[in-house]
C-alpha cells in the first residue's frame, strides 16, 4: 500500500456518522485494499461529546465548531449532521467553495439546495457525494448515474420511507388502525415524536426529486411535487385492496409524461404479485425502467448505522479511487428546469371507496355519475356492513383522468347519500 | 461537449453486440451528455454481414477479420464474439496487451482466463470491464465493486440463468415435467438445441466465480466448484417443495466459511417467503449479504439484446468517464487462491425424497438410520401414492453436513426397500 491515506473530517456522530465511522475503523485493512489506499478520519465534530466515547474516535482531532473542519487540510468532508439549514449547509457551502469533497446522507439538503450546492462542486472541482441520502444501503444512486446510465428512463417508482412502510405492513399484517400502529411504532423508536416529516410524505419528497434529477436531468426540486401522506389511510382500505389483489404502499414516483417529468408522492395500490407489494416492514426498495434493461428491482435496509454507513463509506472510497462525476450526472447547465404538471392531466387508475347511507338506488346514482364523467369501472365490492354503520362501497376505476375523478367525486358529494368523503388510492401497475 | 469522442470498435453482432450497438446510435446524445464525451463505434466485426444490414452500422468501417480491430487507432474494443477461446479470446488479448481497453459480456472468457487478462490490463494500464458477463441488465459487477464497497461479504446467491428459471418456473406453474418443459423452451428459443451448458450449471457456474472474486477477493476460479443443474428435479419435487412453503430455484452461492470460500451451483428449495422465491421466468435476481448493509436484493431480465446491451453500454461510458479500477477490484496479486473445500465439509438442512416399497417398518428404519447418523428430522411427508406406484417418504432435516446425509443415504440404499435412488435438494435460507 504505497498510495497516501485520503483524509476524512466527519461532523456528525448520530446513525449515519457513528454508522461510517464504526466501518472504517474496522474494515480499514480491506477497504483501503479495494480503493488502492487507507482512508483516515483525522478529525471529528458532533454536538455530544459524552456519547461520542462509545465510539472509535482513536487519533482523530476534535472540534466543537463543525465549521473549523473546513478550513482543515484535509480531502474529504462527512457531513451528518442533518437539516436543510444551518450548520449542516454551511459547512458544505464552506467545504465545496474551497474544493474539498463532500459526503452526505442529508436529502433535506441535496433536494432544496442540490443545484447550488453542485455549482460550488463544478466550480470548485469537488466531488459532492450522497448515495445514503437515498434508500439507506441501497446503491440506487450509483445505478442510475453508473449501472443503469445507458438507458432513457420512463419512471422510478421507490418504497424510500422506513417509518411508512413499517406502519403499512403493521397496519396490514394486524389488522390495527394508523394512530394505534403510529403509537406503537414511536415506543420503538421506528417513528420520531414528531412524525410528520415522515408520515406526511416530506421525506419520501425529497429522495423522489433527487431519483428524479439523476434520472431525467431535471432540477432536483419539490416544486410542482404533488405529496400527500399515510394518516388516511385505514384498516378497511387494506382489506379491501387486499380482496382485489393490491397491497397498500407510500410511493415516491417520477415519470416521464407528454409534458414533461411528473414527481408525485401518495399511497398507491400495488399488485399483490409485483416485488413492491412484497417488501415489509423498514425496507427501501425502488424500481427502475429504462427503454433498454426494461425493469430492475432493489431492495434493502432504507435506514440505520450499517446500511447507511455503508453508503456513506461507498461515497469516500469513490473518491478515493479518484472516481469523478457530477452530482446529478450532467452538468448544472444541463439540467432542464421542471415544467409544471398537474397532478389533473394525469391518467391513472383508482380506487375509490364511498361510505353512503344505504337506501336503494344509490349504487346506481353512482355508477351513473361515473358514467357521466366518461369513468369505466373496473371492479366494484359493497361489502355487508353493520346496522350502526354506513354501507361502504369501492370501485377500481380503469385509467381515467384525475380531474374526471375529482369531477365526479364533486358532482357525489352534492347528491346528499354521501356520509364521508370519499377515499381515493391511485392504483400503480 | 467539446471533449473528444471516445472510439469503439465492436467484434459481433448477436445479441450483445447488436443490442449495444443500437443502444449507442439511438441514445447517442443523452449518452454523451451523461458522459461528457461521445461514444463513436468506429469499426465493427461479424461474422455474418447480412444479418449486420438490419442493424444501424453507419458510417463504421467493416472488417471480415475481428483481431485486425486490435491494430486499429481505437480506444475501447467491444468482444460480443464470445467462448472462452478462439477469437474471443485472441482479441482481448490483443486488445490489453496494446493498452486498448477491453468491454465483454462473455463470462466463459472472464472465467477461466480471467486472472490472465487481468494481468494484461494490469500491465498496459486498460480497463477490462464484464458487467454484462452476470445477470445480463442488473448492475451487479458495479453493486460489488462500488455500492456496497465498503462490506465484508458473507454470501452472494442468485438466479444467474434465465433459461433454468424459466423451465423451473414453468414446471412449477403447470406442473409439466422437465423434459416437456425443455423442449417447448427449445422451440421458443429460450433454451439452445445443446441445452446442457445451461441446464448443467455451467453457466451459472461461470458467473458464480466471477461474483466469487468480487465480492471475496479470490480468484476467479471454477476448481473446487460443485456444480449440480436441474434436469433430476421432478414436477412431484416441485409439489412436495411448495406443500412444506418452498420453491425450487437453481442458485449459484459463493459464501465465507471458516476454511475459505465456498463456490456451489445446485437446486434449492428457498422459502415462498423469500424475494428469490418470487423471481419468475427468465428473470435473474441476486442477494447480496454484508456485515454492514444486511441483505440488498437486485433483480432484472438477465439476457436479451436491451439488458446486456445496457450494461455493456454502462462499461463503454464508465470509461468514456475515464472511471479507473481493478477487473477484480483487487490488484492481481493481492487476489487470494482457492482454498479446496470439500462439500462434505458444508452443513446445510436437506430436503430428502425418498422413493421405497410401501411395506410396514420402512418410516422406522429410515427415521432410525438418520438417527444414527446424528441427522435431525424437521418435518416429514408421506403422501397417498396409486397402488402401482413406489410410496415417496418427504424429509426436510435441521442443519446437518453432506457427509453425515450421504453417509445416511448410502446405508438406506443397502437395505433393500428403496426404489430408486434418493432425491436431494439443498434448503437455503
Amino acid at each position: 500500500m504505497h498510495n497516501p491515506p485520503i483524509r476524512i473530517a466527519l461532523a456528525g456522530l448520530g446513525t449515519v456518522g457513528g454508522g461510517a465511522l464504526t466501518i472504517l475503523r474496522r474494515q480499514s485493512a480491506l477497504i483501503a485494499e479495494r480503493c488502492g489506499r487507507p482512508i483516515e478520519v483525522v478529525a471529528i465534530s458532533a454536538r455530544n461529546q459524552i456519547k461520542a466515547q462509545t465510539l472509535p474516535l482513536e487519533n482523530a482531532r476534535w472540534f466543537d465548531d463543525p465549521l473549523q473542519l473546513a478550513t482543515l487540510d484535509i480531502d474529504v468532508i462527512v457531513e451528518a449532521i442533518g437539516g436543510s439549514e444551518g450548520p449542516a449547509r454551511l459547512l458544505v457551502e464552506a467545504a465545496l467553495a474551497q474544493g474539498k469533497s463532500v459526503v452526505t446522507a442529508n436529502k433535506a439538503l441535496i433536494a432544496h439546495h442540490g443545484i447550488h450546492l453542485a455549482n460550488l462542486a463544478e466550480q470548485s472541482g469537488a466531488i459532492l457525494a450522497f448515495e445514503a441520502a437515498v434508500a439507506g444501503g441501497i446503491p440506487i444512486i450509483k445505478g442510475l448515474r453508473d449501472g443503469l446510465a445507458a438507458n432513457h428512463f420512463r419512471r422510478v417508482a421507490g418504497i424510500l420511507n422506513g417509518t411508512c412502510n413499517y406502519i403499512l405492513s403493521t397496519m396490514q399484517a394486524t389488522g390495527k388502525p394508523f394512530v394505534e400502529v403510529l403509537s406503537e411504532a414511536q415506543a420503538l423508536g421506528y417513528a420520531e415524536a414528531d412524525p410528520s416529516f415522515d408520515i406526511d410524505g416530506i421525506d419520501t419528497a425529497h429522495k423522489t426529486a433527487i431519483l428524479a434529477s439523476l434520472a431525467f436531468g431535471v432540477a432536483p426540486s419539490l416544486e410542482n411535487m404533488h405529496i400527500e401522506g399515510i394518516r388516511h389511510i385505514q384498516t378497511r382500505d387494506m382489506q379491501f385492496a387486499r380482496e382485489l389483489g393490491y397491497g397498500i404502499k407510500l410511493l415516491g414516483l417520477a415519470e416521464q409524461t407528454t409534458d414533461g417529468i411528473a414527481q408525485r408522492v401518495h399511497p398507491c395500490l400495488v399488485p399483490l404479485t409485483s416485488p413492491l407489494a412484497n417488501v415489509h416492514d423498514a425496507y427501501n426498495a425502488i424500481v427502475v425502467e429504462g427503454d433498454a434493461v426494461g425493469k430492475v428491482f432493489f431492495e434493502g435496509r432504507g435506514a440505520g448505522a450499517g446500511p447507511t454507513g455503508s453508503s456513506v463509506v461507498a461515497d469516500i472510497m469513490d473518491i478515493a479511487r479518484g472516481t469523478t462525476y457530477k452530482p446529478f450526472t450532467l452538468p448544472v447547465n444541463a439540467l432542464k428546469p421542471h415544467s409544471p404538471i398537474s397532478m389533473e392531466a394525469l391518467a391513472y387508475a383508482y380506487y375509490l371507496r364511498l361510505a353512503v347511507q344505504d337506501k336503494p338506488g344509490v349504487l346506481a346514482d353512482i355508477t351513473g355519475t361515473f358514467r357521466d364523467h366518461g369513468i369505466s369501472v373496473h371492479s366494484l365490492l359493497q361489502p355487508s356492513h353493520a346496522e350502526n354503520e354506513a354501507a361502504q362501497i369501492v370501485l377500481t376505476t380503469h385509467a381515467t383522468t384525475e380531474k374526471a375523478v375529482s369531477v365526479a367525486l364533486k358532482t357525489l358529494s352534492t347528491q346528499g347519500f354521501m356520509v364521508e368523503a370519499p377515499q381515493l388510492i391511485r392504483i400503480e401497475a
